[in-house]
């Protein structure tokens, strides 16, 4: 299908599939001949209850999640995370944080609330530091594996202790690559990068990890009472579930360079890196600042040489059809957030944007 | 417009006007020729900018919410507010909480993680008790206006000593008819019964309680710091929001009975309950045991005298086009949930099919 729409390089909440838009549309009024918009379901009754079970197995099977985890579709975001994550499992201990970016430092920050918290290392933001100072009776070791603001990713999830639980912040490359579901005990994600809309958010928790929720932690953010609800304990996001689960559909369904799938999605994610920080690296005029072995695939923050230039940058993007291009303001200059629904053609439209905008302006 | 939707009884997430959904489907694709859908916008743009203050300044003018009231757009629905009020307002001290149902009791019982709690007065889930036992040096007075489960409505919202601010749950009838501010110190609701869809969640505070929350609350959670970021502290639920702005929009322009905006649905609401209580009362085969005086005009629960008849009613209920009118498993029997956007035609073909059910079966 072909699209007249402008490409939308949000960070998030960020572009969608566009054949998920249109069927959204599409049953908008009558869910399946049940004669009601999802919106409008109650979340207890079978038509709901089937698209939560659908999504949820969509999900297991998509990123191979294996059978000792539970998934959970809560509220709040990855800020909430921030608090419920050292409420359900710091017990008030020990925990550490490796600070990469604006969401890690950010995450250490309100775990200081709950816990005893040390930052095993610090980069940055445009590398992952070296030399953790770990501590072996840590409740966990908190990374974020994607910094949105800052782009730097761990390609590889590092290996930390069995013994101490690694949590990771995931909200921005969430699908869009498997995940090493042996070194990881917790993983969450807000759904508004490449999962469906804002006010949804994903916990995968290893099971063994449930029940160690402090006394203060609200029940409607106690992993284990969700997780016993089957995520119903309070009325769950069910639009935005029900958005999630044609979203997983897609992407089973993707096909791209021999591959399908998640392989697919990812595969075409690597070639849309590779272009734009080629076209970067490939340019005096532009530039990225992040290490080149930790830099994100999902978003690429670049500036201009000449920062007076940024204004016209954007407007001229613009009218071009490419969008949100503005980098965040703690960081400043640009930003290219290239998601799961963030097609080739798009990141070929923005690469020969650039270069078109240097030779006019270089 | 005539719609051959079935009508749709849910207690919540319930039915939502025919017109917002259309338009919802609309511009699924292109807000606004922003060439984004709202789901895909970035919170912190000019397009969502303008949506949000529109929707509060909307919301704000049908409810009369006078200027020292902030409006919070917030995650975790009812359940999460069971701990978010006692975090933000209790300081750890004393709560009285008057129990009129299912809710409010739940309410009593999150708050004593964090509060000292007393049951001010307790009912028996079909009046409103009277002789409350309150304490002058409480935090607040907390209420539940219309329990959902049990069909109990504060048609006055309660007197209390102005020293001790009244928190009023009213989940289940924001947005049927006024509220009386003077008596509130704060109100919340979940959107999914009048406002929207389910993951949005409406706070008005008062001003002069901001500030109190406790060191474990929260940050994402913190009324204070969710009103100095204009509820973008962490990424509000956009989509959710913006259907809310579309149902105030629906509910300004609504007619009835001479009347216009939130005095038209009030008296939708009065007409349409005194329909369908009406024919309750005036059979013997069906039964609704609340009080008079406190009869819910948005929940209706009601019993079939013969119990055996259940599964049949629910049945050919359907077959009809009355969608969920199963009651709350708690209590047993049918409930009527005549939400705002339910019209009176749909309570018509609700009381047609009562009289002909109990002329066939009774």
């Amino acid at each position: 299908m072909t699209s007249s729409r402008p490409f939308n390089f949000s960070a998030g909440p960020a572009v969608l599939p566009e054949p998920v838009l249109r069927q959204v549309a599409a049953e908008m009024l009558d869910w399946h001949g049940s004669g009601m918009s999802v919106m409008e379901m109650s979340h207890r009754g079978k038509e709901f209850g089937s698209i939560l079970a659908t999504a949820e197995s969509d999900l297991r099977e998509l990123l191979a999640v294996p059978a000792n985890f539970r998934i959970l579709f809560m509220q709040g975001g990855g800020l909430g995370e921030n608090a419920i994550v050292p409420l359900n499992l710091s017990r008030g201990g020990k925990v550490d944080v490796v600070v990469t970016g604006s969401w890690s430092r950010k995450s250490a920050a309100e775990a200081r609330r709950y816990a005893d918290v040390q930052i095993a290392a610090e980069g940055s933001g445009r590398e992952i530091p070296r030399g953790w100072r770990l501590r072996d009776d840590a409740a966990y070791v908190h990374v974020c594996t994607n910094e949105t603001i800052d782009g730097v990713e761990f390609h590889d999830l590092p290996h930390v202790d069995n013994e101490v639980p690694l949590v990771i912040d995931c909200s921005s490359h969430l699908l869009s690559r498997p995940i090493d579901w042996r070194r990881v005990g917790l993983a969450f994600g807000g759904a508004q990068k490449n999962v469906g809309p804002a006010g949804l958010t994903l916990v995968f928790v290893r099971e063994d990890l449930l029940g160690r929720a402090m006394d203060i932690c609200p029940t409607a953010f106690n992993y284990e009472t969700v997780a016993n609800n089957q995520s119903m304990y309070n009325t769950p996001p069910t639009f935005a579930i029900y958005v999630a689960g044609l979203v997983f559909q897609w992407l089973k369904g993707f096909d791209y360079a021999g591959k399908r799938g998640l392989a697919a999605i990812e595969q075409r994610n690597i070639d849309k890196a590779a272009l734009l920080y080629g076209a970067l690296d490939g340019s005096g005029f532009y530039e990225n600042r992040v290490d080149a072995n930790c830099r994100s695939r999902m978003n690429v923050p670049f500036f201009l040489t000449d920062e007076t230039l940024n204004d016209a940058f954007l407007a001229e993007a613009k009218a071009a059809g490419l969008l949100q291009l503005k980098g965040h303001k703690s960081v400043g200059g640009m930003r290219a957030s290239l998601y799961n629904a963030m097609s080739l053609e798009g990141v070929q439209a923005l690469v020969s944007f650039l270069k078109d905008f240097e030779v006019r302006r270089g």
